[in-house]
């Protein structure tokens, strides 16, 4: 058994590392801002501790275009590097400076803000460019460095006449990546990945307008100035402490995210956590628009201020998605499969870390300013009720602050709601009885009927309230929730109340024949009822359980297998104690036939079924009866 | 000026190829698995041009995990490697045997399927496993060798006593990775990467029942035996010539491909192109359903039967993303950025090969089987006119086979439409009106009175309608789409047909002031016609230009600024020939307003406008009626 040493052959190495190193090209000038980065924190580090004994000043990170040489130009006046640190960084790839740099001063160097994990980082420089120069000058006083590598193996390393201190990388493009050096290409990038990046960059300049004097002469032209274009905001909202911002901060932040967001968010979150792990973040509920899948992805992911991801699947809860924000942490692992993240246990600390942070916000706005808290409910309430789905510990929590509206715009919690209607609308078996529409307009007959008997009606108008009724009915005691239209006002609620039918039983079964003629057996079923001689003749009504397991198979999942297929059912209650209907008895056929036609109809027309040609007939009709 | 040789580091390298070179771990097996592949087509090839004269057989690659020891075990039958292979090819990191494979028998290769372009695919088995092992017999008579690497670059290379001819590889998989011994997990992998794949690959075995023999008793138990498991399907329809299928082959593709799918696909088209890149593939037109965002990316892209992705944004024309199936393509560049992809010639090349395959296919289904094809329309129409819409090329093509059905069921292309309407449908100003409803019960009243006139209507329901007719009118000569409740209908397509009222100027006079008493200004503007008099008494309209211009802005783009957010509005078309309305001449005032209130509520139940109290007690009042 022989022992060896893996070889890693250079000249194979090098044309891979540039082609699989990352999927993504444009990820290069990250990479090589995330190094000038590097090279100037460290310099401040140093000088703050006294190591280094220059002026650290106010640095900034500059990038150039020049479209006539084809090159790109990423100029820092951080640490530099002398010609041996040129040989020991450089030329002996994937030896990550940043790492060697914090192992040696961890103690001190632990918040000075270093990337340094990136490692290939600056040969993603190969990805875009056939020819890389370093032109970089040392802190310390020792001559300036020029290294020269056409992307193989062999370089070059000579003197520089640079005077300042830092570092000048100099990419020579390749012809096909040109797209590098135009101005916007470069602006998206910056702004994609190095907006909120802790060291000012600066690429071209732009014009200011200075104020005028005030005892300037009227017609005088503005003064305008070149000041240099910073693209970065180095010191994020996120990064500082949540005493030292106003509420103003936070609403700016979010225009700096979003600068093509109109709508202003609704409230924000602050995230701001050391142990067990690190995180840092501000987290905003938007106004949702309509398009919910719009919404998904919106939040950012950073390490240490450098833009990673707007994937966040995995690391903030689902239900959480749906907001917008940023999120910061060193300790998110990024390299691995979502299916490993998910089991990750950092990972899930975060997610359940994110998810306490969000409740306690929602709880404390709605204890401080209950009215505000109403006016966003209908804002907030898909991502709340989402989360009361899919997270267990949520729904505990949410008891203290969900919302239940009714149609006429109160909000009660379950609590309230309790109190308020426990009395009223418990039926004759001690089950509380929860009434609910979902379309104040198509349910409204329905609802006025209910709360002519002094029900409250809430208002759940959001489609997964058929998955959320039922987990709802399953974690409280002996409640059921009931849509208005899914019997008639009196059975909604069973109460011991006998009615007495004005009709006799024979009237009865001779009137419910009579009904079976004229109307379509496989759509309604028949039911007559000895209801107030004041409700409707006529009413349709669509029995809660069937219409509840259908809408849960149709927004996906739940309820019971293939009954989303099945044909809607509706009852037909017949008022046997409405003067039309006992008008009815021993009529003579065809009149009898034409009023219940009519009558259908109408009630058709209540329950929104009354369509197509149908409704064009009825109207032409009913034109007629007018005259 | 010094010159000199990158050196890559071998310590700091290795962890970071573990750590960085792809985003998902499960690549891993992956990577083996396409080794092995290559292992056994290498020595196929070898054997086929004589210069191995070993038995090729029947080869398969075995996948098998042992809990005990935590080791995943990928074992090929195929060309092996002597110890000096070993060492050439394995320790030299990143030293692509395939590359020099073909390089060396590029032109009897060339038809192979080897896939060799993974490079460092092996090493990726570090990402999951700290101790990897070989053992390996070439085919040459030379003894077996084993490897022997714990995850740093120290390995041991010796003898093994393996005889039969291949390479097994050993895993000792990390405690974190354990996963991957997980029966379910490694078939999941197994069936995302290896499904199609040129060479059997086993994985456990399974029980299958033989057929009874046909004189067996009927109370024998049937026989089982256990067989191989074999996870892929070496040769998928795809890599087969379309002369060698018949249609059930692609049915049953579809269903290999999409197993949880249960409806039949409509229609294949089969890719197939040599020059000037390589593709071959079969696209499927699925049936849509409602869920448009459900359909996105789920055409899968393989780079020679190894599957890659199935995000081919970018690859594949953004309205046949839609569609369902595979793309196989060597010539696809994989780890570039989507904007670059976008960019490339090569890609752009497929991307309008496959375009026009797909409207070629679609004029060959409409000229061999026009019924057939008439009745997929429903199904396809999304994206067809969403091509026609976007790609310019396609709007051209689809002349020939796009359909414009009629609210009756009729279907006509462009030219029979024009042949068909012409002469009725020409206003006096020369221009054709092609006339059409969004929804056939909505605006029922509308297309009847239509009809009655001997018009054609179209039904386009997409919400794509409106940008797809604004580009219509634009594109042809002296046309204009207009929707049948837009205005009455003798104004819908104007004549030179004077029509003379009933009554005088004053008493028209009198009525629209009669009208504005009653109706609401800020939603109705009252416009007094002479029409049939049979026609309704009142008609609700609703300009086209305007509807068009909000519909255009609520799906996306289009239409002109801020238009989303007016409110609707309406007119109130009179009808002063018509008995009811010419009868309100000299009616008193009360019963005048009674009747116009009714009417209007009529006329807005027309047009669905007539909701939630207004029709509760429209519906009473109505009730009240009949009695």
């Amino acid at each position: 058994m022989a022992t060896g040493k893996i070889n890693v052959s250079v000249e194979n190495i090098f044309p891979l590392i540039k082609k699989f190193l990352y999927s993504d090209h444009e990820i290069f000038l990250r990479e090589l801002i995330s190094n000038a980065t590097d090279a100037t924190l460290k310099l401040k580090h140093l000088t703050s501790i006294g190591e280094a004994t220059v002026e650290y000043g106010n640095p900034v990170i500059e990038v150039k275009a020049n479209k006539e040489n084809k090159t790109l130009h990423i100029i820092d006046q951080g640490i530099g590097m002398t010609k041996e640190e040129v040989e020991k960084y450089i030329n002996e790839v994937a030896f990550s400076g940043a790492e060697e740099f914090l192992e040696k001063y961890k103690d001190s160097a632990k918040d000075s803000g270093i990337i340094g994990h990136f490692g290939l980082g600056f040969y993603s420089a190969f990805m875009v460019a056939n020819k890389v120069e370093i032109i970089t000058k040392s802190y310390k006083d020792e001559p300036a460095a020029h290294w020269i590598c056409e992307g193989t193996t062999d370089f070059t390393l000579g003197d520089a006449d640079k005077t300042e201190r830092g570092t000048e990388i100099i990419l020579h493009l390749n012809d096909d990546e040109t797209e590098f050096l135009e101005e916007n290409r470069i602006s998206e990038l910056l702004t994609k990945y190095n907006k909120f990046m802790p060291v000012p960059i600066k690429f071209g300049t732009k014009e200011k307008t200075l104020p005028k004097a005030e005892d300037a002469p009227e017609d005088e032209e503005p003064k305008k100035i070149t000041v240099d274009n910073i693209i970065n905001n180095p010191e994020p909202a996120w990064t500082k402490q949540p005493t030292d911002l106003e509420e103003e901060d936070y609403k700016s932040f979010y225009r700096e995210l979003y600068p093509m967001q109109f709508e202003e968010p609704l409230f924000h979150i602050h995230l701001n956590v050391d142990y067990p792990f690190n995180l840092t973040g501000i987290l905003y509920f938007p106004k949702l628009s309509n398009d919910m899948t719009m919404q998904r992805d919106k939040i950012q992911l950073y390490q240490n201020q450098v833009f990673v991801t707007d994937n966040v699947e995995g690391i903030v809860p689902e239900f959480l998605t749906m907001l917008k924000g940023v999120i910061d942490s060193p300790d998110i692992p990024l390299n691995v499969s979502r299916s490993y993240l998910q089991a990750d246990g950092a990972v899930k600390k975060i997610s359940s870390y994110i998810t306490r942070k969000v409740a306690d916000k929602l709880k404390s706005l709605f204890n401080n300013n209950r009215e505000d808290f109403e006016k966003k409910w209908d804002d907030i309430k898909v991502v709340i009720e989402y989360g009361m789905l899919t997270e267990d510990k949520f729904f505990e929590k949410a008891q203290k602050f969900t919302l239940y509206p009714t149609v006429d715009g109160e909000y009660f919690t379950y609590e309230e709601l309790e109190e308020k209607i426990k009395e009223n609308q418990t039926d004759k078996d001690g089950k509380m009885v929860i009434l609910y529409a979902s379309n104040k307009d198509e349910q409204h007959s329905y609802i006025s009927a209910a709360k002519d008997k002094g029900y409250q009606v809430l208002l759940l108008d959001t489609p997964i309230v058929p998955h959320l009724i039922q987990k709802l009915e399953t974690s409280k005691e002996n409640i059921s929730f009931v849509r208005v239209d899914s019997d008639h006002v009196d059975n909604l609620i069973k109460k011991d109340e006998d009615k007495t039918s004005k009709l006799s039983e024979e009237e009865q079964e001779k009137l419910k024949a009579d009904f079976e003629k004229v109307v379509p057996k496989e759509k309604y079923t028949i039911q007559l009822e000895a209801m107030d001689s004041n409700a409707a003749p006529l009413i349709i009504t669509q029995p809660e359980f069937m219409r509840r397991m259908k809408e849960m198979q149709q927004t996906g999942g739940g309820g019971m297998f293939g009954m989303g297929n099945m044909p809607e059912m509706y009852n037909l209650v017949v008022n046997t104690n409405n003067e039309l209907i006992s008008s009815l008895v021993g009529k003579e056929e065809a009149e009898q036939e034409r009023i219940i036609k009519q009558s259908l109809d109408l009630a058709r027309l209540s329950q929104n079924l009354l369509k197509g040609e149908e409704l064009t007939n009825f109207v032409k009709r009913s034109f007629e009866m007018i005259k």
